[in-house]
């Protein structure tokens, strides 16, 4: 077992600190004779990249990232593929509050006492940094995928709730999610979240955010009953994202308020294909793809960081208050639609290659 | 990897049919010289059992747990751990019509559809019985951790909602729970459930629910960033279980509506120990236990069984009808409260083994 | 990781003492629709059997198996396999002797001091009795690989060194094998063995001896570097085996004393298949299969029970003597060969599934 | 599971090919504040490196190793370590022979067949540079273990066989290993051993080797039955090592000649300390450590780039030749042996942290 690693068998392994000179991450089993380049993971890199509105953090990281090993003459070889970005605005400055201090809702309690030391320079492992990683693991399982499944395969995700603020679903355009600076497919609610956040901004706060995530064109079969089911291993891929409290497949909790009747999809033919009548499964029956729409939703808490002083204690076991000044996202949910996007791709590739294994 | 296997370190690993001649698990890691008898493992079985009462399944399983393997006198010896529990209650019946026909809901057809094969019989591999062996292993689990953490250590788990109805959380006593057939903290909620579920009975509908556990006595530090965080393999262990759809940690999906200084939990000293001022995190930051209680909620989805005839299609591709009769749990949720605390238990005990190796 | 599991993806798990009720595995990742019967199992495990002939402990097992789960109508259906062999001839009697003294040769003094408890009846789970679930596991295997590499794929072992007494490898005939109660290959040599062996277990003393095992109609490209290697994982599966001391693959240590120019395997079209001229490799380049034979050998240290009585120390650090009587193979290699055919089928099995989950 | 991580809970992944920008390594699970420095690691590397004298291949690298992450002030910090070595004389050449026709003795042929695709510059993955990572990683293996266990810890390795040529035993001295290009412990047969080599190295040929690896001051208790033995983990790791045919624990392949007399290391007490008499047995009992050396050998295959040409086949399936020019090492098992060193390092780390979470 790794603690920095996810899948089973298409599986990855990140590394790197906020303010290290680098983060980086390694693809193992990788299928061979995928094309791959820079460009490919690049893409949806910059999706997620920092300071490209008022609206995410103004920490300005280029992100770009290098291959450094596993791709051939622009194809993958079946061997590892080392995956680096460079570090380049670590803003040196005083470190001196936040190396004494506990913040609230941060990591920086609970690694201090785990490991007896933490490097807590920007958050140090604990950084949503780390993320920029899951998407460039990501884009190279969206490669794979949409070599082996075609051009129905696509993920997508959007940003439906922000604070108490849900989107409007009737709204729901794809096509807004790019958009707007929020990933949100509700134009109206863009257009109220702007002011929104603007305030929370402002006012040195914060807010949280739902978001949901979607992959069509995906294949009947993938998941492996009982302890790697694909809506088990999504919800750990989900959970494992910074600041994520809650994670819902399908109707999720709203199932739990439902009949019998209300809640299971049924099944009629379509000439000589099988339709189902409604996805309140989200496309996952007893672990299994049913080749239905895979969907889910996470919630993910406001960024821990603001302005208002707010009581901790320090390493020396002092009552003290903190106040975390610098850039940061207000609404740190923002920037996860990208990576939910790409955790969807790794999980759904990884339990692709574990069908091929067991089935094929 | 293991399909049917869970946890790092403390490891079980679960088989076994609705309808074969018996369900076992083997549980690999667990530490010597640990005080197991069958009796401490039958106490949370016998709390599982179906059969108890009108609103469980009327299936008659004693659920008798032998241990095979692994105790010595009395005591673990840190060899694995073989439980086994004999199917009494296999009803033989006229399987016709659930061979041929997909039930809406069920795993019926994506386990037809991925391995071209299912044992049919009460739901083979993906019936709930399967969770008999997940309380068997926590109960173990549990035993563990007792003698690791002392009496402060607990797990408990309560239904909060029952369909549509959710209990008082100003009425919770967590001695009501083992007074109502509903492992419901809330009595007069409780009351109240009694004859909506004898409604549902009767009409043969079923409902859905939300299960909380909490775990108190963990102490600080288990957990592994990134990959392993504690939250995230609760998420995994939890959306394991059958029909869950949605799972929870702290403050959940509420979070999302926060703002960061409503959602942080501030911390003060308390004497010379570190108290947190709320427990919005659930008692997990960074991914890592912070002390205080670990706190889990999920959703249960109306079970799948229900009388009133649903479209569906059979193995020929012909669209068709079923409605399924027979022995059923109105509202599954319920015998997911043991449960919930076995996973509870064994992703704690897990997590407790790896930190020990790393950072002991 | 689970202590007790070999395997990637065809992943088994054994639990069970030698004194125990019952020893037993799980076997996880089983490719569904494989016909499966007790008979194809029990086929191999009588060959392992004790009690066939003088020459092995006359401890009487009818070694039953019974498949608990994951085989419906005859067919694998993909759910983990749990098979069980009830332990019969767990003769009671005195274990004072042994509960109390570290005989020299085996795990006592290592399991005592690592578990600080130890199941010393019949040697617990370090008896070679564990080794009956690798043969009925790779038997299952052997199905497996059977039906997808079709007649030309055959698993076959053999003793070639009985204590200093290697055969004649110009005599090899495998229809030997089966008619003498060595698994020898060379009828010659076989004679011989009986006399020695005959005169070794009189004595109570024993033996050591070399097994070679050989896979044919293996395909090429099974084996993943770096670590994942077809030799690596194999030499891992033989050093498992009770009492095992070294492993080669194809020329082993005689490939150090060689050139160059006499090792590495020169290659020619053979029609349109290329042939391999020689096969030093023992069928394994850069850790992947090459369409040659696979050839391994591996050396079994003789039997630690022995009648002579032997300096050792107490549980009080007392030094005493002690002489193992009782039922002991007087050379444990014998029934190590269809243990070799099982471990073989076993890593090829993993790895036929790795490949199809990375390349095909 | 990943093809290219090697240990359960101190876990490596390595990445990267000959030719490729630069090799790396991700180190998980690695304990907190272990003090660790590029220098530490630089050392072992030095070793290992290529070009230190004309029995080595004149390939020139500095194989200057960079700590990308995981150290905060010169400590560790429980996150993964990213290690990574540049490389630097990747001497740009014709490829066009090697690209088009299968190297005998390489693993040319089998990347090809299995994965459609090989990076054929200088060997690509299954390049012997791989083996730098292996003793980075190994350094810091060494590094938490002489921080655990003291002083009294130490592994070392040397060459006993040189092709035909072993060395005498009675000549043994640890001191002389680091006075000659072989890491020879015998000074005669070091000498004898020049003019053989440079017989070998003239005549274009090469020649095979036998390491013997050993590790003192290692506590009893290491190592899991059944599948996670020591020994059987050890012979994984060594038959990882590029070119490596054979593996032995203990007395080796020589136990098959002994008697039960002969080979059972007897027991006496030395103070209030179990002495053994022998070690026969390697310092593993049962898979678990006995507190004695644990010592490990492994054979070498004569390196298969040659000058001498060879029958082989083409990518067109045509009769061809190859002789293959170039800088080799005639004796690619003398470098073998700091890497010998580290895995018996990493071994032993990775089960004294399995041997914490269980037993402590």
């Amino acid at each position: 077992m790794s603690y920095n690693s996810f899948g089973h068998l298409f599986r990855f392994t990140t590394w790197g600190e906020s303010h290290g000179p680098a983060i980086g991450c390694v693809i193992d089993g990788v299928p061979p004779r995928v094309p791959l380049s820079e460009a490919d993971i690049q893409y949806h890199l910059d999706r997620r990249r920092p300071g490209q509105s008022r609206h995410t953090t103004q920490r300005r990281e280029p992100d770009q990232v290098q291959i450094q090993s596993g791709v051939f003459e622009g194809l993958t070889t079946g061997a590892p593929i080392s995956l680096v970005i460079e570090n380049v605005d670590q803003r040196s400055k005083d470190y001196s509050d936040i190396a004494r201090k506990f913040r609230p809702g941060h990591a920086d309690f609970t690694y201090q006492l785990k490991y007896g030391i933490r490097d807590y320079r920007g958050g140090g492992r604990s950084s949503a940094r780390e993320t920029a990683m899951r998407v460039a693991a990501g884009a190279v399982a969206r490669k794979v995928l949409a070599g082996a499944w075609g051009e129905e395969f696509r993920v997508r995700a959007a940003l439906v709730q922000m604070g108490p603020h849900p989107i409007d679903r009737d709204n729901w355009e794809w096509d807004a999610v790019d958009d707007n600076p929020f990933f949100c497919p509700d134009r109206q609610a863009a257009q109220k979240w702007e002011g929104f956040l603007d305030g929370v901004r402002k006012a040195g706060s914060s807010t949280g955010a739902v978001i949901e995530v979607e992959a069509t064109g995906v294949p009947v079969g993938l998941g492996a009953p009982i302890y790697a089911k694909l809506d088990a291993d999504l919800a750990a891929a989900l959970m494992s994202i910074n600041a994520v409290k809650g994670v819902e497949i399908g109707a999720g909790f709203e199932a739990a308020a439902l009949s019998g009747e209300e809640n299971a999809d049924e099944m009629e033919m379509d000439g000589d294909q099988v339709r189902f009548r409604s996805n309140k499964a989200g496309g996952v029956l007893g672990g299994i793809s049913s080749g239905q729409p895979v969907v889910a939703r996470f919630a993910v808490k406001p960024t821990s960081s603001i302005l208002s002083p707010r009581k901790t204690v320090d390493m020396d076991g002092q009552d003290t208050e903190i106040s975390t000044k610098g850039r940061h996202d207000p609404c740190v949910g923002i920037r996860a639609v990208p990576v939910a996007e790409a955790m969807m791709a790794l999980v759904l590739c990884d339990h692709w290659l574990l069908h091929k294994a067991q089935c094929e």
